[in-house]
């Protein structure tokens, strides 16, 4: 008598919350700093300091009921000012606030954005693998459309192009793409972008209707090397772009991103006006109102991301040299490597026996491999490397 | 191409948003201190100073990781279980962490549990005129269940049974109701919460499957006069609470609440992972996290309300000695008169000549009616009295 859906949603405990449950019963026995767990995305870089000074002088200085107040259902206009104009500041972009819309977080970001698309359940949204497991649980079941995947591209977690052109048909509605990508760590190339837009201006036309880009961005400041995210919305008319300050501001709990609908996009005001009803239709009222006023003052400010990139460096160099083949990711704090038998599920129980926690592929389908979080201390990993050595040995490396 | 119910539900600004605008208009024209905005139910109290202390109390003692990291989906224990007990000493219960499921405030609740539970588009939901607007929204859109209406009983605005039992029939999933009510401020008595509970248990057995019963509590504690309004849950087993502290605490715009899951619910493991499996759906993550531990310091905590029983008794007895008449409300912010004119519309736009701002009952379900949203300055009450006794002098009062 319950939705079965939602219902069987509630009860299934992901394969990542088996994995942290097993760590808490082997910290029991063995210690917890004995434990090496790779497999939950927690930013454990802390916020920047300004976030906490503006908590305090907002706390100081405003009215509690200007400070706790409802805001309009798309967010303050002050909020969205200050979003729009760091965004114009950085990409040379011309938005203002009537292109924003603030949410609560990106998955909210995403649901917004899909239940607003989806007109009917023929509807189709593609994801890339590897993607978030999230984007099934939101097409379906938040928006009820219907899930395609295309395969990895393994060799380097681009678009496989030959697997996407035979996917698109006219019931696509939108395509979702997540760079820098949860769970491989790769960031798109101007080329892969270029292409990827070219293609989708050219099916829209052919199909007549726009084929939407959804670009959800909660890892675009988490990049290495000194190398430059392609801002992906300019490319690409009909682009949404979900963004949430959980990575960049080290804020995943607090719940604040937002949608940004450029003017380029076809019906611009229909498509803004359907996101806002989408909010309301879902329960969201308005982003939470301290943290609006947070953004307005630190929507420039950035966690410090040099352990990621420590880590990455650390991790890669070392897991390479030991035989693990494994695509060097230029951003977010995730690596991808391939498992060394076929069936990552048992690879990844195997590495269990060493403490080592890590999340089987195939839940981000790209069965093969395994998803290790490095947001931890850069001494966690520096202990770990000669456990996932004693392990590539199992295998003959 | 859109999704045309949630882009309708974005484009149509809502009756309560086109006075608000028209009172923009007129305060460039006639001063903002001459528009008698009784049209927003925004709480105008400030949030307590506990608030603001427990706010500077965690940034400055706690490690940000832990004030901004995800909790785990339900809410942290700390808060569930503070929020367990003082339900406990208030209400003598006995609920502990694992009946608490913490959302993104009173519209999420709602949200979750409607989509938790309706299994199928033939599910009904019914609600009790005058009841808030937004319930269709959620009940049809949201969860893409039936919405049905039992009229008004004008009279005491307390349930209309007889409209009621005509209603019920096997696809009644649920029951909405809303005590301290908004719009029309009334508290249900003990009488019929129990009438309600008999009749629900009476039908429940009859079609062989429990018809929820969703009591949406955000005004539990905006009471007058020293009453007691009835805990709901413990009379009746198949009841899911839905709370927020935006009205208690004074915290709307931070979108922080609850669902309460009682033990007592049949297949009660199954029910609140539905309404975990819900969130999961609609892209809640978890509920805002610093508002946690201010929740978990603040839970017994209330704004000071005296202000609105001052205005409620200033208004309600002025209007009735004008002649208008008014079930007397004993809680939330809001007083429901009858419109002098049948057509409510048309009288509430007669009062914008006075620069009254008024909300048509139509849209609440209770034709006949205005509401006023007395959550302002007492002083903006006493000047507004004049000009409500003009406009019954229009109608020969």
């Amino acid at each position: 008598m319950l939705n079965q859906n939602v219902l069987a949603l509630g009860k299934k405990r992901s394969t990542i919350r088996e994995i942290f449950e097993f760590g808490n019963q082997r910290a029991k026995i063995v210690g917890r700093e004995n434990i090496f767990d790779f497999s939950i995305g927690n930013p454990n870089v802390p916020a920047p300091d300004s976030v906490q000074e503006a908590i305090r002088d907002i706390i100081n200085t405003k009215h509690p009921s200007s400070i706790h107040g409802y805001t309009s259902a798309q967010g303050s206009e002050d909020c969205r000012i200050a979003v729009a104009e760091s965004l114009n500041v950085r990409f040379g972009t011309d938005y203002s606030a009537k292109n924003l819309y603030l949410t609560v977080g990106a998955a909210a970001s995403l649901s917004v954005c899909l239940k607003a698309l989806t007109a009917s359940p023929q509807d189709e949204f593609i994801v890339f693998a590897p993607f978030f497991p999230e984007y099934q649980v939101f097409i379906e079941h938040g928006a009820g459309a219907k899930f395609v995947v295309i395969p990895a591209q393994v060799q380097d977690f681009q678009i496989n192009f030959d697997e996407f052109e035979k996917k698109l048909n006219p019931h696509t509605k939108g395509v979702i793409i997540n760079s820098p990508n949860n769970p491989s760590g790769v960031v798109y190339s101007n080329e892969t972008i270029n292409r990827l837009a070219a293609l989708l201006s050219t099916k829209s036309e052919e199909y007549g209707h726009p084929i939407y880009l959804i670009s959800d961005e909660p890892y675009r400041e988490i990049i290495y090397d000194g190398i430059k995210v392609p801002f992906i919305a300019p490319s690409y008319k009909n682009t949404l772009v979900c963004y949430s300050y959980s990575k960049s501001l080290s804020l995943p709990g607090e719940r604040i991103g937002y949608v940004l609908v450029p003017n380029t996009v076809d019906n611009f005001e229909d498509v803004y006006a359907a996101v806002c009803g989408a909010g309301r239709v879902l329960g969201y009222v308005c982003a939470p109102s301290l943290f609006q006023h947070v953004i307005t003052r630190c929507v420039a400010d950035i966690a410090d991301i040099s352990i990621y990139e420590k880590n990455r460096n650390i991790l890669f160099e070392a897991l390479t040299s030991m035989g693990y083949h494994c695509v060097k990711p230029e951003g977010a704090f995730y690596l991808f490597p391939k498992t060394l038998e076929e069936n990552d599920y048992a690879f990844c129980e195997r590495a269990k026996k060493y403490d080592l926690l890590l999340v089987p592929g195939t839940g981000f389908g790209a069965p093969g491999h395994m998803r290790i979080s490095y947001c931890v201390q850069t001494e966690t990993v520096q202990r770990a490397l000669p456990l996932f050595e004693k392990l590539a040995k199992e295998y003959g490396f």
